[in-house]
């Protein structure tokens, strides 16, 4: 027996671990097997076009990132926007770089004026790696990368870009070539849709040269251990969960089924839905300003007078629903609603509708049904026909 | 790959069968068994307080009850309210019994003053058995079984009384020894929240006296097997699925967990709130009258210039939601929403949301969240903290 | 937690039902569906090349094959030679039919001298089918139906020939249209290695023809309802089990992904292995006759001095192996070993090898070793590369 | 479809990833839940007698100890003799310790002679610690730990005792605290049973302690991190695995109900047999002496004349047995036998007779049966009846 029952589904809407679809909870359902057979490679191929792939968890890929790329004592800049760049921002400090840290208030995105007037007075290119959040799961926030990338190109500099898509890729436009992102790395639980335990680490060549001169120690996440196996045609250093690797192939495979396009667009109108329902409710968004509004998580803001934590309490002890609490500076101010993986419209409705009694519950005088008829009506006009149904 | 995938759950509202909560699928996730280890016989005793459970579909169940009771010839009164009914009465008709059937308009419950006054003049016995579906899933209409058993006490009338509980047993009040059911009958796709494959019959005594009698024609059906092996104590006089019932126990462990009473309760909250919307929608109950409300099945009718089976089309091409299409008289004039087995309420207001959009869909001027804000002002007042979470 | 676990994998060895494989347990692994969704008709569409496909257990199949084609008192030729032969009689018997019953020792096939007198004798076309097992299960005995038609034949006889094929279809050569065969009936736990509950009845044009004036009382199993939703298209008249479909055509893509001869050649190699091994272990094997071998299971005679009643225990309580208990006539004189379904030479050759620490266990006096030896000899010439895997 | 299916079960015989028992898949067969929900602390609690679990890998486990406990330039003692002892020592020196290796033939165990010189001469205590594997995976060899820490003790050294279990714990008798080891680690995917993705790390708090003035650099492995949570009562500073989570308590479940000593001697009992079947076939154990024989994994030495890597490629292609290759100095010359986790007799049994096949298959003349009936006469007298069946 489960701890905790209660009937029904569970309403999971944190911003990760996500969903799973069947599919990939039936593929995992298998033994084990001996990942020196020939069949792994044969797996394992299909997802290399990508250089990188490794099996960690998203702090692990940080580490990855930075380590293998990074010497002790090369200056970065960072971007400080809510809990988790704060998080990864505490990982570059411990591992001995200087970090040049750029704080925005939470809520906002990175500041790139800041940045621009950084990278202009670094002539003698003392700046090794701009590293940046592209989705901060915290305050709902996604950072313009194409911005980031338009400047260092304007200051002809040559920082490598590293950039956590954790909370994005696979949900939100992310465009490893066209943005010159040297590595860019995400997690199994996000968008992916698939159990926590695999991170996937992507470099671009000039990041992989610079591995081979950077100086940090690192073995576990050493890449060339990876590459050295990538070469062999094995693939794999130690021991890979099968389990995992046929996962992220059902997963692939309904993404594809979709369309990435299409996949991209789903979480458009999840987004845009809930921040209608929001603004329905009398309710602000964390996020100031619209060119950072996330497709992925939207955080809301309470009155002073109720906790937000309370409302997360409230939706798992009465509702069965899971919403994700403020973290650090925003604790007990916002609630976060998570949009993201293999989700659909009807499921968000659910949850706006859960949401809306819970808002009731905590003398939040919300007018029920508001946020749902608000996001209804903008799903009425938008969601397509499902192709395979045509 | 799956036929027809749309990301996201599939949103399962037809009236079964019904969602599978995870700890179900979970059991049912193994090999076969040899059903003649000890193994077996010591899994089915724990359902065994009841007479007689055999492995069948619903229509198999239908033809047990009958077929061991009964005779060819033997008088039956039998009450058509619906597709379920006429089904079953359809089957009486081909066993050769002399059937006798009290019909009433579709939308309405049986009509007990018609049985009573058959009752009051059978002086001479010849009605062998009354058969009465509890829950019409056609139309969404109960009977009142307590009314039943009252009048045949009334007039002191020897007659069988069995019952098709398929819609109604685990979510409705049903009351096998109070109201002296003779034979009851569902199956596992229903409340119970199983796969499709199980029948269940409860037989009385007297049903078992009168089956040492019945000269209907049975084999597979035959309780005298199942009675045989029972008194042996290896239960199976054929293969069962190892599967069902591994997953027959987890799910009356989940059913035990939550309380029936709890589960009942559920029932009719989920019950209420859909008629709520119904309501505040401005559309028609295909019930007549409250004392007929159904809490596992609630049939929509529709206003004459649209055709309901478009409003079930549309529901599963564009929402990923399965709802029940008007059968035989009411088809093209009622859709039915399933709120039956493993469901909880934010599930519910994530279907009333999407029928809202779809309504709009076929032009029909609802007004989105009219009806959710209608069930979700109910569900707010009423559901309970969940138990194992306080 | 399971009922008397023990480490390790149990070893299934009865004689169904059958190990499952991996991806039919997979693609079992899934919530309940809509089976009224277009899905399901697409997925049914699959299977129907045969002409008709019934939910139900093996006994329910032989009520199908008999109520459908034949009217009570109608004159019928069978053939006991086992207790699965014995009880489709018995339901022969009960279901009113005129019954001329063929006796042969058992550990003897089917006695066609008699048939051809009977045939021979028999001007005035009374006998109106003879039904024959093709594997008898409790005594490991293939019946020759290549020569029952040739019989028929010769005699021009228009008996209709109706065939249980539930231990033998899919796993020995079986050939529906060749051998005239009128109704074949299997059961999804055999050969298919699915779970109980699906039985699968296939039926002639000739059958179908006699079915439409079959005065036999039949509803559950009337072949008609199936006809009928088979024309429109929608195929179920009842509810089918979603699981079990998306498990059939696992199993199916198995068996045609192996190939059905080398499925078949397969299960000659692990019959004769067996076969090998019961030699080499000095004991007989309750099949009288080559031509009777069975090569889905085998029943072992022991000696006078041992119950195999206690060989069988055993081995569920020391080995965590499930082997077949003697039946009825030669209870105690026989245990079997069922080699049929998804199975591989080393999972046999694992329970030869526990079967001879068994045959020591309860006094007799095997020599360790050399069963396994004889099996292994003979596999180490035949077994073909996997050609997956060349 | 699987890639390279072929018919039946696989028999995974490397040592590790190992046979998964069904009821840790079905414990696995779920959605992905809030892990800051009450639920994930409740189910970690029960885990948590030890002092630290950390998600990662084997490899990236060795970190875990080595980075928490040491600084770059501290020299410590560890031994060369196989694969992992190798690969441990290659980690130890790239994270900048001062290595000072032991190095033994292969197939040989830690040389502790040299040990006790070695500590008997560090009068200044410049061994900061002893790294060794308990069960050298590649040449199947389990070290003497008692006689390490006996030494400690005997010179009153203060290094720390590091231990790598990945083989070893939860199969082999381990004794953390009687054996004074200060750091212990383990995998998931080994004695366990469950799949890779887990590496467990105990602590003593000698070594707690010592973390508090390491100077080694880390982050993701960093142990500061886990106690804050562990302090707070949450456990898990980044996002743990469900599945992984309800799998381990499904596995300790039933390595609870077994008996961990019952554990450890059928561990005893698969290790002896495997290694009576090489001495029967006449070949040698790769380990020298029988006080390092390890009981969950054999390492055989084949003839000059033959390639072992061809009999594992045999293996897989023609028996659907995994074996284990020989590694590094010794590929070519060993084959490996893993048979540990949850792993029975008969399932071994089955793996030796299909070595044996292919021993002939290679032109080794083996005589069939042979090494199976030496096993089998070793299980017959000693396979404890299952206690749950008696």
């Amino acid at each position: 027996m489960d701890y905790v029952y209660g009937p029904g589904k569970n309403h999971l809407f944190v911003p990760g671990p996500v969903n799973l679809p069947e599919p990939v909870i039936r593929a995992m359902n298998r033994n084990n097997e001996d990942y020196r057979s020939p069949a792994v490679p044969a797996l394992t191929k299909l997802y290399l076009r990508i250089v990188d792939n490794e099996l960690k968890t998203g702090t692990g890929a940080w580490e990855s990132a930075l380590t293998n790329t990074l010497s002790p004592g090369d200056r970065i800049v960072t971007f400080l926007i809510g809990q988790f760049s704060l998080l990864w921002i505490d990982q570059q400090q411990r591992l001995k770089f200087d970090v040049d840290v750029v704080e925005s208030e939470w809520g906002q995105g990175a500041n790139l004026d800041i940045l621009a007037s950084k990278l202009s007075s670094d002539r003698s290119h003392t700046i090794k790696a701009i590293c940046i959040v592209h989705n901060e799961t915290a305050t709902g926030v996604t950072n313009n990368l194409a911005t980031v990338r338009k400047l260092i190109d304007q200051f002809n500099h040559p920082a490598l870009l590293l950039v956590d898509g954790v909370s994005s890729i696979c949900a939100i436009d992310f465009r490893m070539d066209e943005w010159g992102i040297d590595v860019a790395l995400t997690g199994s639980q996000k968008a992916l849709s698939l159990p926590t335990g695999m991170g996937i680490v992507c470099a671009s060549p000039k990041a992989l040269e610079a591995s081979k001169t950077a100086k940090s120690v690192r073995v576990f996440f050493d890449w060339n251990d990876y590459l050295k196996f990538y070469k062999i045609g094995t693939y794999w250093p130690y021991t890979p969960s099968i389990q995992l690797l046929y996962g992220l192939r059902a997963a692939l495979d309904l993404i594809f089924e979709e369309g990435l396009d299409n996949v991209i667009a789903r979480h458009n109108r999840l987004g845009k839905a809930t921040r209608l329902a929001v603004e329905a409710w009398g309710l602000k968004n964390c996020t100031q300003k619209e060119e950072w509004f996330s497709d992925t998580v939207t955080a809301v803001v309470v009155p002073a007078y109720i906790d937000s934590a309370e409302i997360v309490r409230r939706a798992w002890k009465r509702y069965n629903l899971s919403l994700g609490l403020g973290l650090n500076k925003v604790a007990g101010k916002v609630f976060r609603i998570g949009h993201l993986g293999n989700l659909n419209e009807l499921q968000l409705l659910g949850c706006l509708s859960g949401v809306e009694m819970i808002l009731k519950d905590v003398g939040y005088p919300v007018k029920l049904g508001s946020g749902v008829a608000a996001a209804a009506a903008y799903f009425q006009n938008t969601i397509p026909l499902i192709p395979s149904r045509i």
